[in-house]
């Protein structure tokens, strides 16, 4: 990476021109806001694929009408431990902000709670949801589908989408170790950034369009990626289906391709989030010391990092150093 | 496979000799009972590495005193959505048993429930209480560790256990989906197996003791088994070291390899268990049909079965054709 290829952004500046820009192309100023630390938040731990870079997408799914910008998300309490977010056709980080709340007070209360966001368009990364809900102090779990580009093990065409799980965990006097990866073996923008140059992909990572192992990132896109773990990763993709799909009522990833304008932007579907408190669990005068046992002998292993440890090793480099954004991606968002 | 190496029993021959050898050895009759029931279950279903092979096991930890055979497991409300049952050192089936009623009614009249259940020896499949489940009309979820045999992602020694996840999902005129995974690449058992056969293993099942990759099953025994897709299984194993030990206040894989006394039964520990009522998520008339669309399509593509689809078949059959034993299995098992 050449030092003139990238400018130094401090927070302020990322958070400013993600929301300048979402204002003017539709968005109200609550779901700016939302959306602008979101975006924030990922060129802060150094997401960069979910930072500024996904802000062209916005753009185009406000301008097709696909996605509503003045959205006004309802929480609704349908069971004792249940909660429905109507998204009301409007991006993901809105919808979570309102359910933030009621969602962690009703976990602490009962021990479980879960969201079922539905209607919504996420773009960006789980993290954000389990991270919050573990500086609650509760464990977190969230799931979404996507558009169908992954082929469940054995088939040779897509059905699954890349269907990301994350997971959250509360530390004592630590960031909480949280994980957010897709069902797919390989992240769909690393494989795109392959084609461009040129580099073949292990095997595993995906098929061509007739289904016959790929190692060529074109011939992947145009055919099917594949989960991790064969047919383990597979039933993974299949549970994320049902949870954040068949259970809540909204779209399968299969269906997701059918519905979609193709704009550029994120698909309408849904999300499921469930959140557990430990403290309700029997062990709640232990379990913050037990579990810290865990990771600091899991740490002592050789060769072992944490989940999510980069991301925050980045967080505390931009916190002091400032945030380096790609000049290409910089100067295209300026002039939208 | 030999026609006379095997023999064939019915569901109740089965039963009757696990029931008989329990009793005889330490297991009171509800206990008996709730293991014969579980063993004869894997049986018919061809699961014959959790079948009367266990038997031994179940018996030398009877016999060494680390197993209750006459355990009372108890069940308390220890918050709205949350039973905790203390498995009184016995085996898991009972303790099982107990918790199903509070725990699936708790589900259906809130939404979600939880079952923590710890002091329990489980030394079966986990398919068993996820079905149960589903076919009481919820989507299930139940995680437990064992002894530390897998590395994590990037290390050289084990800490986790084999770790399994099953969930199941109910459907309608037909039996739950059901899934019961191990997060490691390979059964245990088919690596010993391997070994006995002399035969070598693909790259990716484990290690050997300095760590390095290895396809020698002896060397993989003596070293450590690998997640299944790489540092993602690794992440699902560490999920449910957190789940089904550090949340429940019950010991993590790297602690149970210290407590045993290596009788050759299972080690003592914790599951837990969740169940999702899916009438309480706002698709109340419309998610079995929506998930029976979704069954079909997957099932339609070519080179597709869904998970569990085997012993479904399996159980088919021997309900119609008996169950077939493996001789020496069955001797031993009688000389008991």
């Amino acid at each position: 990476m050449k030092k003139e290829n990238f400018i130094e952004l401090n927070e302020a500046d990322v958070f400013s021109i993600v929301n300048e820009k979402l204002l003017k192309h539709g968005c109200d100023s609550k779901n700016a806001f939302e959306i602008a630390k979101t975006i924030t938040a990922a060129e802060i731990d150094g997401c960069s694929a979910h930072g500024l870079f996904r802000i062209p997408g916005y753009i185009s799914s406000l301008k097709s009408g696909k996605v509503n910008g003045e959205s006004n998300p309802k929480v609704v309490q349908i069971a004792p431990v249940v909660f429905r977010i109507e998204g009301d056709r409007g991006f993901a980080p809105l919808a979570l902000s309102v359910s933030y709340n009621p969602l962690i007070e009703c976990a602490k209360k009962n021990g479980l709670a879960a969201a079922a966001i539905v209607n919504i368009h996420h773009f960006s990364a789980l993290w954000h949801e389990v991270e919050h809900i573990a500086l609650e102090g509760l464990a977190g779990l969230a799931c979404t589908v996507s558009k169908p580009v992954v082929a469940p093990a054995g088939a040779k065409t897509s059905f699954f989408g890349t269907n990301p799980m994350a997971f959250s965990w509360p530390r004592k006097n630590e960031n909480p170790m949280v994980f957010d990866q897709a069902s797919a073996a390989m992240a769909r923008g690393e494989i795109m950034i392959a084609a461009l140059e040129g580099s073949t992909l292990p095997q595993g990572v995906g098929i061509d369009k007739n289904g016959n192992p790929s190692n060529d990132p074109k011939q992947i896109l145009d055919g099917s990626q594949l989960t991790f773990g064969g047919y383990k990763g597979s039933s993974v993709a299949m549970m994320i289906e049902l949870l954040s799909a068949g259970l809540i009522g909204e779209s399968f990833s299969f269906e997701r391709g059918k519905k979609d304008n193709n704009d550029g932007g994120p698909t309408r579907g849904g999300e499921l989030i469930i959140a557990i408190n430990p403290n309700l669990f029997g062990d709640e005068n232990n379990w913050h010391k037990h579990c810290e046992l865990f990771f600091s002998k899991l740490i002592e292993l050789e060769g072992i990092r944490l989940p999510g440890d980069r991301r925050l090793k980045n967080r505390e480099h931009s916190k002091i150093n400032g945030i380096k954004i790609s000049r290409t991606i910089y100067e295209k968002v300026k002039q939208l």
